[in-house]
């Protein structure tokens, strides 16, 4: 069991409060929907938990899992959806149609099952020129080829012009959920240890370049690609000790550390100088004011190791392409509960709450 | 085994290059997506089976279900997807919300599985009045508690004002393949009676009312419901002789016999005086210059039944509550194949060949 370092009484004072706010049920007050809503954030987090999880009132959704699961038979299947509205639908490194199909991997990947076959639900724009249909349709046979999944159903509709933007497209897939591991939103212990699966903030920095509203010229490419092969090899090092894994989307890898914090009731302590940035996109989000930690990723995975098999497991996840730069980015602790805290490069520390507002909208 | 009556030879010669042009797959080469290719027709034929289907190299894609299956340990799971667009989100009789539900739950149902799970993912558009929302999240979970099915996963997404109109709604679902029948799109033969659930066209009729575009007041309300009471019953009735189900949405029964005609290379002879159809319905459809046969239901299904027990299945049908005007409206023939033949109340015969173009955009 570790905990936090002592925290001086103003700090105490302010976390209080927080935690406070934090352990009611969020009540959804809005009084309409904004972008925020959309965002992962503090206003995504009030529209699922006070309003969506309260009128399904299911069990497998109070969990806030990436995926829900459902017993058939002897076999526990994950089942997860995800619509997609990136914008714009190509970008450097990948496009809305493999985004869609490494989105919905990832979900089932996390959740420890492995991806068996997905559906695929197209919401196309009157006049959306058919070369750019097929151009996704390929880039999905390819990525699903790629995950090693067969799509297995689809649907199509067509809106009016003006009413969609060139394409959305859902994706929903099944997985079996693999027994060698028994992951828990609320199994985080103190002393774990926090481990992303390479450098992070890549694909929402690239989307934002891409929509060139920055006079900013920066190489940098999104890192969507499939997480079950991350996924199966921190299972194959880490065993029981592997609690929980989520893919950093919206709200990046701090809206992960946030929603674990609240779920498990722990602390969480991360060292900034250890998490894995590029010097690209450190450099445009410096310039966008925008903390990568928030930033969306689509190809990396937060893990939780018992300290037992963390070395294992960061040397398993290394070997895999495209986790190259997985590092351990921090500690699980036992105080503040529900709060993520920083130690910042120069030897401070600071709260890293929840997303509010939406600063980089339709990134996914 | 039964045969058409006697076709013309002019007749034999148009129903001849029909059948040429229809035997070759189809190629997709529109330049740009139209309406048309979302009305479930001519175009959404060949956007599926010119460019989808060819790209994913599925089999289960490759037989049209509305259902793909895929083998988990010893289950036989059934998985669907469908995006809804409807406009108006609230309709007499129903919404977007219970549509979702009964749309995906009926993909199941008519492919002989037992709905266990759904998934919901929302695209709503920025601005939508939060009542608005709630009332559809309440319309969901009152029609997932009436058909028995868990929501076990979901996403939300904003778009800004003016790319979505008002919310979009993708619901996949898996299910169970019933054991107690054998079901396939290429297993009708000749001399199966074809029976549908109850009387056509009113959903679509409603919808279309709905938006006052039309100079016409009548009472006529949507039919969606779950249509998983009609399967059971069908499944229990018939067993092995219930050759395939399909529920009747967008294009109507029409385009289902087609499909299916295609699918199974038989014909299909329909006799228009034995399809029910409420006089309100009659009438609108009269006015806007719409065949009923081709207008969505959500709440109806057309059943293909061996004939040792077309009269225990159509029986079964009419116990079912929503299914009480269930009635059998023509016969499955050998000449000519693919094709769908309309004996007309006035003792004349005409083709009833797919829909061109989209006479009811966004019914569903």
């Amino acid at each position: 069991m570790s905990q936090s370092a002592p925290v001086s009484d103003r700090e105490q004072k302010i976390l209080g409060i927080i935690e406070k706010t934090r352990a009611k049920r969020p009540r959804f007050k809005d009084k309409r929907i904004t972008m925020s809503h959309g965002a992962g954030g503090k206003a995504t987090q009030t529209l699922i938990e006070g309003l969506l999880v309260p009128a399904f009132g299911s069990e497998t959704l109070e969990s806030l899992g990436d995926a829900g699961t459902v017993r058939i038979g002897d076999t526990e299947l994950a089942m997860t959806t995800d619509s997609f509205v990136v914008k714009p639908i190509r970008f450097p490194g990948g496009s809305i149609g493999e985004l869609a199909v490494n989105g919905t991997v990832n979900d089932l990947a996390v959740s420890g099952a492995k991806p068996l076959a997905l559906t695929l639900s197209l919401v196309l724009e009157e006049g959306l020129p058919s070369e750019e249909l097929r151009a996704e349709v390929d880039a999905i046979a390819a990525a699903a080829s790629e995950a090693d999944v067969q799509i297995i159903g689809g649907d199509t509709k067509v809106v009016e012009r003006g009413h969609a933007d060139k394409m959305y497209v859902c994706t929903s897939g099944i997985g079996e959920i693999d027994p060698r591991s028994s992951l828990s939103t609320g199994g985080l212990r103190p002393g774990d240890r926090i481990i992303v699966s390479g450098s992070v903030g890549e694909h929402g920095t690239a989307i934002m370049l891409a929509r060139d509203e920055f006079e900013l010229d920066a190489d940098i490419v999104s890192d969507t690609h499939s997480l079950w092969p991350a996924a199966d090899a921190l299972m194959e090092a880490a065993g029981p000790e592997l609690r929980c894994m989520r893919d950093a989307t919206r709200g990046g890898v701090a809206t992960v550390l946030n929603e674990l914090a609240r779920a498990s009731t722990v602390a969480m302590s991360v060292n900034e100088a250890d998490v894995p940035v590029l010097p690209a996109v450190a450099g445009a989000a410096e310039m966008l004011g925008i903390d990568p930690m928030y930033v969306a990723n689509e190809g990396r995975l937060v893990a939780f190791v018992g300290p037992e098999r963390a070395d294992e497991a960061l040397a398993a996840l290394r070997a895999v392409p495209g986790s190259e730069s997985a590092a351990e980015i921090g500690e699980v602790k036992t105080d503040p509960p529900g709060m993520v805290l920083v130690e910042t490069a120069f030897g401070g520390r600071r709260v890293m709450d929840l997303l509010a507002g939406d600063p980089l909208p339709r990134i996914c």
